[in-house]
């Protein structure tokens, strides 16, 4: 972590060709952050491939997978839901992979996937070839189950897309397709199976930048039956994700995009209903991927998708999906269960966010609303100058206070009238912040009621040489509460996003 | 521009101590944009000083101001008007010159500003010390010009305050009380006058982390006869303001806040009616002040103050002021005046900005409202994406159009619909963004209604190797527009805000 080495900048633009000589920290390694998972912890009925099919670069060697296929061979009924991004632009597999789930209902079946090229500011055409992939991946697809209740309506594909890489150009179709068309489900390769290695590589497909794949795993208990859950995802740069809950009769629009950031997808082989399955997706994102920040600036393509395959469970005709009206509280229980998991997945891109040499944990409480906390959390999570002061290790509160109080927040007044305005107003005398200490230690307050604390420096310096900082603001005004994951803005931010074309 | 030197850094909290070494691009020397400024374009009737008395560190010598004291001595009466930050933690200094606003019905005569102690989280003491200042600065005034309206309540005050600086200490307010009390305006001295000198020793008085001193004046015609007027203002960090007009009957509370940032003073000798001044400067901050950003972060000392002294107008016994119901086109002439002139000043605190190596003015135009206009351009002006790339000096229009499509818009659909949702939605078919060259050569476009030009990668390096960058989104929705001044993101920002309390 404390490893230091010279990076070469030559930067072409300049007035005049000048070499620039940085010697800096270097961004912490993140390779410990991936590692093999025990077989027993993946969801059944999943077969994954991870393929390189010539959408990146083929050097260096060896090939770097750039397409991931994810299918679900469950003799239940698999559900499917996701959230996309609020941007205009939002890229072609978005609004295809939109259709696909109103048309299904919630009831798609695949994922394809390819990294190197975003299918972005593509046009028609655009459209044309994301409808392609979905379509080459239906062809893998086994039959429905018999116990999928029948589509009203035949819908147009099953198969959700996602695309993420570079912009403006249009994607190489006919590898794509002649890729997905070489694999078969009916005939597991080494590249096409369930085991570890296939999860891997898939999640090695997602990739752009990031530094290392993203993969995790795990059980959990519902009604004394376990589940398993697995997720993959990236993400590095141009991540502050502000996702939506797919609309069914929400009207899809042709639209020119750019750009991939956030993409993911988790699977489980619990049985889930539609409908819920979208909404703890929806209450998950906003807690996990809606909650995280490494530049403050929301990308086009972002999506996360659920598929839930029943596969867990016993096959039967008419199969109990988990179902918030069926059963709110075991609903509850699954809800929590995505959730952390999500929260997991979510943090690994913070981890790994460009330049980052920190991994900082914003809470804020006492707040009138979730809304209004999250708010605030944000906007602290985004602020050039907090970020750069966590760079230089300095516990700047001032900054953390102007963040926080830039916030206008939106809950109603009630109960005792603290103002005689028609929102809740912060009140400078009831807020307190403190540092939380990574290495267990208590915690570290520095402004208590909006009085300056006597800092100790050599205690401050301690807790925030440590990578993981966590600082907690609480407006001593209400119940709620929310946490955000954020990084620092480094020299190696500028580094990578200044001299990102050349 | 283009010159080079190390800086020797010693980031004091690393885990192991370690010395970094940086070469890179020197922001540009700012020296050029202060200059002597002709006697006869400063605005008559105030007499101005700008003192040394130790809030400031003494050395370096020679010793800087920290101390500004602007009076009005017009026979004729004097209107003042200000925004003020929406920060829920403002300043002791805001919180005080927004009473004395009210209590006078916009009739208040002097202002004293110092820098070095924002008078910042200092509680009921903070606030006793505005107002100790505000009274020694009171004592120095001359009697009411007999033309003005006489008060319907005694004020208590007469002279708004500003501070800027450290924050959580308190003033060294005998200091201030004691160099305040050695001014008198019946004896004129060197350091109380009337000349350049007493101008540019005013503004230095203002300055923090500034480089050089922000003044500026000009004269204007309105209705046949000519006025002047001069502005002082300071800023480099922490400026992404969002002032709103100081409110008569606006409840003040008592609150505890920090550091300081934007602050600026224009005086006229215009005669302006207090109503009339306050919707001018109002209308002119939302298009200078609150159209610029360096960091994105809003501070909680943000004021900006305005003096009309009618000084330029023959003594009358009831003189004419100029007012927006007496007469709209004289005031429209007045405001316009106004809000170029301090959309000059705005610029300068851009020019100054943290680390700027570049000036990017970015304009939103072809948006169904002025509030679209404005939103998308702030969006653009503090993404980190956006500010990256034009340090490295690269076209990433992906990055623009990313942030344009983050914002939601807010206009309701009206005319022929653009969609069926209540709001106009950006319909990226219709978009274009187009770079102007600050060489007066011809616009260079890089997006036309969607879809991507062929760039010229040799013009696109000239353009963007010149200081000045503008670039132009137009939405192709409405006829609305919006301008934001912002700078690059650049090594020295993170430096600067990196080590700040080292």
């Amino acid at each position: 972590m404390a490893s230091t080495a010279p990076i070469h900048l030559f930067k072409r633009f300049s007035s005049t060709a000048t070499t620039t000589t940085i010697t800096t920290k270097l961004t912490p390694s993140k390779s410990h952050l991936h590692a093999p998972i025990p077989p027993n912890l993946f969801p059944s009925g999943y077969l994954l491939t991870g393929l390189h099919i010539g959408v990146k670069k083929s050097t260096p060697s060896p090939q770097k997978p750039d397409l991931a296929i994810i299918l679900s061979t469950s003799p239940n009924p698999t559900s499917a839901a996701a959230c996309f991004t609020r941007n205009a632009f939002r890229a072609a597999p978005v609004t295809v992979s939109e259709d696909v789930l109103v048309q299904t209902g919630g009831r798609a079946r695949a994922v394809v996937v390819n990294s190197g090229c975003a299918n972005a500011v593509t046009g028609k055409k655009g459209l044309d070839d994301a409808w392609s992939m979905v379509k080459a991946t239906d062809a893998l697809l086994p039959p429905p189950s018999k116990a999928t209740p029948p589509y009203t309506h035949k819908p147009t594909g099953e198969t959700l897309v996602m695309s993420t890489g570079v912009i403006g150009q249009p994607l190489p179709i006919d590898l794509i397709l002649a890729g997905i068309a070489s694999q078969s489900p009916s005939l597991p390769t080494r590249t096409f199976n369930t085991d570890f290695f296939a999860w891997e590589r898939a999640a090695k497909a997602f990739m752009t930048t990031d530094t290392f794949p993203k993969l995790r795993a795990r059980q959990f208990i519902i009604n004394g039956r376990e589940y398993k859950i697995a997720g993959i995802d990236k993400g590095a740069g141009m991540i502050h994700p502000n996702m939506r809950a797919a609309a069914t009769n929400f009207p899809s629009t042709s639209a020119r995009q750019l750009h991939a950031t956030l993409l993911g997808c988790v699977m489980t082989d619990a049985p889930v209903s539609p409908r819920s399955l979208q909404s703890a997706l929806t209450y998950a994102v906003d807690r996990s991927f809606n909650s995280i920040s490494v530049d403050g600036d929301m990308s086009t393509n972002d999506t996360i998708i659920a598929l839930a395959n029943g596969a867990g469970s016993p096959v039967q005709a008419r199969i109990q999906e988990i179902d918030e009206e069926a059963d709110q509280e075991t609903y509850l229980e699954f809800r929590n269960a995505l959730t952390e998991f999500m929260q997991e997945l979510a943090k690994l891109v913070v981890r790994d966010g460009e330049g980052a040499t920190k991994f900082v944990t914003v809470t804020v409480k006492g707040a009138p609303s979730y809304k209004d906390a999250h708010a605030i959390a944000s906007r602290i999570s985004t602020s050039a100058l907090v970020k750069t002061a966590l760079y230089g290790e300095d516990a700047n509160w001032g900054r953390i206070l102007a963040a926080t109080g830039s916030v206008p927040l939106s809950s109603p007044s009630s109960g005792p009238p603290i103002t005689s305005q028609p929102t809740v107003s912060i009140d400078p005398t009831r807020v307190s912040v403190t540092f939380i200490p990574a290495d267990g230690s208590p915690s570290f307050p520095v402004l208590m009621n909006g009085e300056p604390e006597n800092v100790d420096e050599v205690r401050a310096k301690h807790i925030l040489q440590l990578e993981d900082i966590e600082l907690e603001v609480d407006l001593g005004l209400g119940k709620e509460q929310a946490t955000y994951w954020t990084c620092d803005f480094s020299y190696e931010y500028v580094r990578i996003n200044g001299d990102y074309r050349s």
